[in-house]
């Protein structure tokens, strides 16, 4: 049906890639490309039904990223490398005339800033290009907006309150380690916290905002309000939000030695001198830490993510919670990959999917809330992210 | 009245250096040399009484260090680099043939392992040549082994319990800090806990042993038992010891900081892969890390260090303690450097001026607790560490 391009091989990229292979009618030819060549062929060698080809590319070289294009042809590019290379690949989309997918909307390398205005800058220009470009189709961002979608379609007139709540209650049995890019998620965690009220945004020292929050099939774990960058384009796309917010859980050991990651200075994201060598600290303990995508074997536990939505039906309020629970052992035992890359690398791939079927796709660039929702979450239910609906139940809102 | 070459730069070298200048009669002439030229020039711009020279030298390199021994003709040739470069530069003064003195025991760089026998076993080799090797002449090793003989030729028939205890009651007030050497700090405070009682060596999981102690002008402070390299000196040249352990004050919020620095895998000192380069985590991480030589300026409190010692006189049994207060701020103010820095540097100065003097020169290796501990004590109220006694109190023993 459609020959799709997979920039990056970190546990998202196995996932995904893994579950096209899994959609080989949709998905018929299959590249994965990214800066170190071995990586993409040890995932590659994992997939007997298909053959995917590999690249070694440069995602923050423009030109190299065109030659590849025009190479292997895409009619989609899935962006899952780093939130900093996003504008470059989006600009070699443009320069080619390819369609455009990622999962963590751009931020600048120098700073740890979250927001949409970059991308939604090239709204135009993919508009006027006749080419698709679909931001942050992970889970959070992604299903949380598909989850909003759908739940304004069929359960709400208006939503007002919107709690998305991210648990990890997994143990990889490690001291120490991130279920994803530890540079990525150490500079989203150190972030102040944000969230949307009456029309503005307030912000909150790190982490210092938290409660104890009910999961299903887990129980109550402490849960910490953070900024996450669907916030944004939640609260502009239904703006009938009165107040949103984003909840993550950590564990006190966690925190504890993110604390000190950050005290020793390790969380630096600018150089430092080195014998006379630039070094960015962060990236230094990146290659420290265990790998998130070697943390599976041992992996327990499980994550759920999900939305809390009060609002109006019918001249009445309602509550709604939406919600998937992903076993970190399961996802490792049919992708080799742990929850946190499970959960993401999935929608990943539906969304590439809903673009090749055409049922998402229009000129422009687009949140995944601004379209269809139902065909998502019909995908979600066979993909092996089911989701579970309770209505009016207490939310701890 | 001699020549002295001193080799190291860092903080502990400071301290030395300026104090050697203090007492130029005795040290007529003054090299200083390091890897860092730089470094050494910066010292030596500080001291206006007598021209320091400056050398660059690597002082792993046995040949170059010999080369610089030609040139500048020392009498004696003070160590305060790393204690892994030891040997190195113990070959070079017997190949030279100049008497020799540092203050930290050898260590093999792959392996934290604290023990004087790579270091005595040079001891036929000095004697033959007619050098004197003074080992371990800081404070602790060093001054604590002064006291200890200090106490026996005086105060004891027999010496029976010994414990050496050692407070920094400083506050650098930054989040965290080590107060010399982050890569040697580390190595030592994470090895096993070891001690020694009724003949044998017994060991514990790093810093599992701990207790309360008061420290004079102080007040309790949590205190570790650890092990520290003149247990191993004083237990031999003082063979009626029945128990001598070693105790170090640390906070809570330093010893998180430390457990962290384990787990993440920053406190390594295996060389890992970082884009194709072998780079040792400790050793980054001691880039990254506030360097103990800028931690003077807002250094308050102050360190204390003594010797609690239990043993017979006259056929009845009594206590002894010996201790030195040191004051961050004043040791700053005279030398620019930090208490922990000024309490290694000046019986560095006092050892190499016992020797200038022909007072501590006898040849073979010796450790402290050999010489005549008189003069030594002598020289410690004059130069700026200043000991107190206190007889037949409660030692907490």
């Amino acid at each position: 049906m459609g020959r799709v391009l997979v920039i990056g091989a970190g546990g998202v990229s196995t996932v995904a890639v893994k579950k096209m292979a899994m959609n080989a009618d949709v998905f018929t030819d299959i590249m994965l490309a990214s800066r170190t060549l071995s990586k993409c062929d040890q995932i590659a060698a994992d997939i007997n039904n298909i053959k995917v080809q590999t690249a070694q590319v440069d995602a923050d070289n423009v030109e190299e990223l065109v030659a590849l294009f025009n190479k292997f042809k895409p009619d989609l590019v899935v962006n899952l490398a780093l939130p900093y290379q996003d504008l470059h690949i989006m600009d070699a989309c443009l320069e080619y005339g390819v369609s455009y997918e990622d999962t963590a909307n751009y931020e600048p390398l120098e700073k740890a800033k979250y927001e949409y205005s970059w991308q939604w800058a090239y709204k135009d220009r993919f508009e006027k290009a006749g080419l698709t470009a679909i931001l942050g189709c992970g889970f959070d961002p992604g299903v949380t907006g598909v989850y909003t979608a759908y739940a304004a379609k069929h359960h709400f007139d208006e939503i007002n309150y919107l709690d998305i709540v991210d648990c990890n209650a997994g143990d990889h049995h490690k001291a120490f380690a991130t279920n994803f890019n530890p540079e990525i998620n150490i500079r989203e965690i150190t972030q102040r916290g944000k969230y949307f009220e009456e029309g503005v945004w307030k912000d909150t020292d790190p982490l210092s905002v938290h409660k104890p929050l009910n999961y299903p099939n887990v129980g109550p774990k402490e849960s910490y309000l953070m900024y996450h960058e669907e916030l944004e384009s939640l609260t502009k796309h239904f703006p009938t939000i009165k107040r949103a917010r984003f909840w993550m859980t950590f564990g006190q050991e966690y925190l504890t030695h993110l604390r000190v990651i950050q005290d020793i200075g390790m969380a630096r994201i600018d150089p430092i001198d080195y014998n006379g060598q630039k070094i960015v600290p962060i990236q230094f303990l990146k290659a420290v830490l265990p790998n998130p995508g070697d943390l599976g074997k041992n992996y327990t536990g499980e994550t759920s993510i999900g939305c809390r939505i009060r609002g109006m039906k019918d001249g009445k309020e309602q509550t709604y919670y939406v919600y998937n629970n992903c076993s970190h052992h399961a996802a490792y035992l049919e992708t080799g990959a742990q929850g946190v890359s499970y959960t993401t690398g999935v929608p990943a791939m539906i969304g590439a999917k809903m673009f090749m079927k055409n049922i998402w796709k229009k000129p422009g660039v687009w949140n995944v809330e601004e379209f269809d929702p139902d065909p998502f979450m019909k995908e979600l239910n066979e993909q092996g992210l089911p989701w579970h609906e309770q209505f009016n139940v207490d939310l701890e809102m």
